[in-house]
């Protein structure tokens, strides 16, 4: 009894949190050290590949040196190998700094650790995230009774909204796949959406030649040719089952015509999906949300609260118009799982195991709630009013006209090329931008999504941007 | 311009952490009394599920009340309303208590928020998931050429498993999905695997029909009924794709006959994969791998390090022997994400944008290393036997005999419905344990899965149990 008892406070030592020892100030430093960095911090990572590489193996993973040197060690190597994209002068993809209440949400999940597979397992959690689905669709203009889940993000989600779409478009597709269909099931997306679409259809069986890529232009989805397109795969044998509209596309954030495509997709008798992983954020702003105009006749709506939303990754939303469709597509019974409403997560969504993603969006909306984006939005789009301001001023071309705080801008004339422009303003590690294909051209795209950049975040870019082009040149 | 930086202080305000201010402290203050609740606390939800959805309404979402007021409610609920399941007393599923070094690893992630869809953008992280990954995969007795890496759970592990299956068994998978099989593609599973396996068949396009459940005996598949499935489904015209062992069932903690498996599956040249999703924690443990026996022959391996492993969830681990399997399933081209060596996480996993997942099992690694998990894994079996030699003695009747931590037991000749046993001792809220069918039994379910239950853990639960059985019969 001795024995066991030394046994348990051993391993309790081991593997125990205490968020009153050292081990937790050494962490709390490093994260102190880390906000630092975002305002100053070189944003290119510091060593090399190979650097990274070396640092990393010569670590001897049969020699563990205790949590707080371990700590020490990974964030040493995150600050000097990783990317620094949550700094705000990164001007990069859809990644932001993640806001505050939602790591300290995640931090609350991680450490109390509750399974939201099945609601009677923890109530308290699973039905928080009930609650913020339930507002996010009343947000959307969607009726009482929609519903939807978290996900480990957009990818997850809008393969879901395919499960939706096929199983509404054939009742014995869940029995018996796609075999069930008289023809191959296909989908349409904007030859700009997110080619996650590619490896969706992949997984669901569909294999990539059911992604049917519609002309775009100026990034937005052509709506006679995707009217055409419908009309002549049918004559071909292949049966429409959603179209996927993009609100805020990745190269450009352009957002496609979703009353348009609602209007098609009820002529088709087709699920309607949007896929607004970055610009969705919007239904939380009155002032904005005539942006998404038509998403309140979507069946289904994807939105990463990993993106503007500022919550730390993974957090994907999928919004369903019509939740029993999740239980046809999920459902499953075992001998081992407790009985319950019939709205367990294990059997409406695609995970088992499931973390209590919403908290991330729910301690946002509690601690600084629908005014605190509706600021960080303000804030947004007049920092990309001035951007493009002072680009224009500074002579650079811009080719985007969405309105949204993405900029795309290339050198008049394309004298010089993007990509190198792109390439010697990381090396220099200054600020960050990205470097996109839009419209058949090469383009460098600045997108606005930390709430930190400041007018003095442009003026450095614009001073980089500068100072690089008259080195190229 | 002096209102612009106004704006973006503002904002900052609202958004930052601040890793050395009053939020912060606040969530420490929480978690540190967790830490209390988890040795002595009260497990069932304290409210009732009406309470509790009750109080989560009484909030209003349009009248946000700051970080540390939120912080403070929102733990509230989860402890009047969640089952503590991470409590010393909570013999439940496979869900853990979470370790330390995870949590910190976790809120490390969350707060630099690298992006881990392409290695460029994160290298640091992205090279140390590939590390540990190569860790897992010697520990496993597999060839150095072997890769992986970290999904949101098990579900999306095996589904990944699922895909690799598809992509070997036909070249035109890909493209065509289904249709390029010539009869409908099967897999088989035992009777006792984790039935996640039918919405992974369905969200495949295969559906349900396509999940074969071989017949268990005592938890593990039958080799024989196994293989006049695989050949009369032959017959009838299906094609089989993949064996999908389990190690460590739901129910009852059992290991299928791995090695066998892995013959027939060679016999019949067709994926073999292991759900380890519980058990595949012991390769670490090279005095118990013998276990595992087989497992080094796998094809493909699941493991949740948010099970035996103490991570919080959801950290699931493919691991693949092939990984240019992975690559034929998920990769695709765009015209905005930077060239890469081809090992891109967007295009060797089902994910795009992609949490630094693995950074859970990199700190336990480096901060315990294999010894302390060993050393929970030595506690954990020894709990087990402790618990073994007390309800024996007790006189519970015994009905698993995997060896592995979790123990099935009923009232001799079952006088006691164990369902009626579980809600009553769940409702006395002292300790908690699961109730599930095995064998064609209705069975009581302890398992072994916190780092912190000891000797007195047991004691007290023999003594619920002595009392409820007292109370019932």
């Amino acid at each position: 009894m001795q024995r066991r008892a030394k046994m348990t406070e051993q391993v309790t030592k081991l593997f125990s949190l205490s968020a009153d020892g050292p081990e937790m100030a050494a962490a709390l430093r490093l994260l102190v050290g880390f906000q630092q960095e975002l305002k100053t911090g070189h944003i290119a990572p510091k060593w090399s590949l190979e650097e990274t590489r070396r640092a990393i193996e010569q670590l001897d993973l049969s020699a563990p040196v205790g949590t707080e040197a371990a700590l020490g060690e990974t964030s040493h190597l995150m600050e000097n190998g990783d990317l620094l994209s949550a700094s705000a002068r990164c001007f990069g993809y859809f990644n932001p700094t993640a806001a505050g209440p939602a790591i300290l949400g995640d931090l609350l999940a991680a450490a109390r650790n509750p399974q939201l597979a099945v609601i009677s397992h923890a109530p308290a959690s699973a039905l928080i995230e009930r609650r913020v689905l339930g507002f996010l669709c009343e947000q959307a203009g969607w009726p009482a009774t929609s519903g939807g889940h978290f996900t480990s993000g957009g990818s997850e989600a809008n393969a879901t909204a395919l499960q939706l779409a096929l199983n509404r478009a054939n009742a014995d597709y869940g029995q018996l796949g796609i075999a069930a269909f008289d023809g191959p099931p296909v989908l349409y997306a904007s030859a700009d959406s997110h080619l996650a679409w590619i490896k969706i259809a992949r997984s669901a069986g569909l294999g990539t030649d059911a992604v049917r890529l519609v002309p775009a232009e100026v990034g937005r989805m052509q709506i006679p040719e995707l009217c055409s397109m419908i009309e002549m795969d049918a004559k071909a044998g292949r049966i429409a089952v959603m179209i996927a509209a993009t609100a805020g596309t990745t190269n450009a954030g352009e957002i496609d015509p979703l009353s348009e495509c609602a209007e098609i997709a009820a002529q088709f008798d087709v699920h309607f999906h949007v896929d607004a992983a970055w610009a969705g954020a919007l239904i939380l702003d009155p002032s904005r949300r005539s942006l998404l105009s038509g998403i309140d006749r979507a069946d289904s709506l994807t939105i990463d609260a990993h993106k503007w939303m500022s919550a730390p990754m993974g957090a994907g939303i999928i919004m369903i118009r019509q939740p029993e469709l999740a239980g046809q597509s999920y459902s499953v019974a075992t001998g081992y799982m407790p009985a319950g409403d019939g709205q367990d997560p294990y059997i409406t969504t695609n995970q088992w195991s499931r973390r209590f993603i919403g908290i991330r969006l729910w301690m946002m909306l509690r601690s600084i709630g629908i005014e605190g984006y509706q600021k960080l939005f303000d804030h947004h789009f007049a920092m990309a009013a001035l951007l493009r301001e002072k680009l224009t001023a500074a002579g650079w071309t811009l080719h985007n006209h969405t309105g949204l705080p993405v900029i795309l801008f290339s050198d008049p004339g394309d004298n010089l090329d993007s990509q190198k422009i792109a390439d010697r303003i990381e090396q220099r590690g200054k600020v960050w931008l990205g470097r996109v294909d839009f419209d058949g051209k090469s383009c460098l795209r600045a997108c606005l999504t930390s709430y930190l950049t400041g007018p003095e975040d442009i003026d450095l870019l614009l001073a980089e941007l500068s100072l690089v082009h008259e080195e190229l040149r």
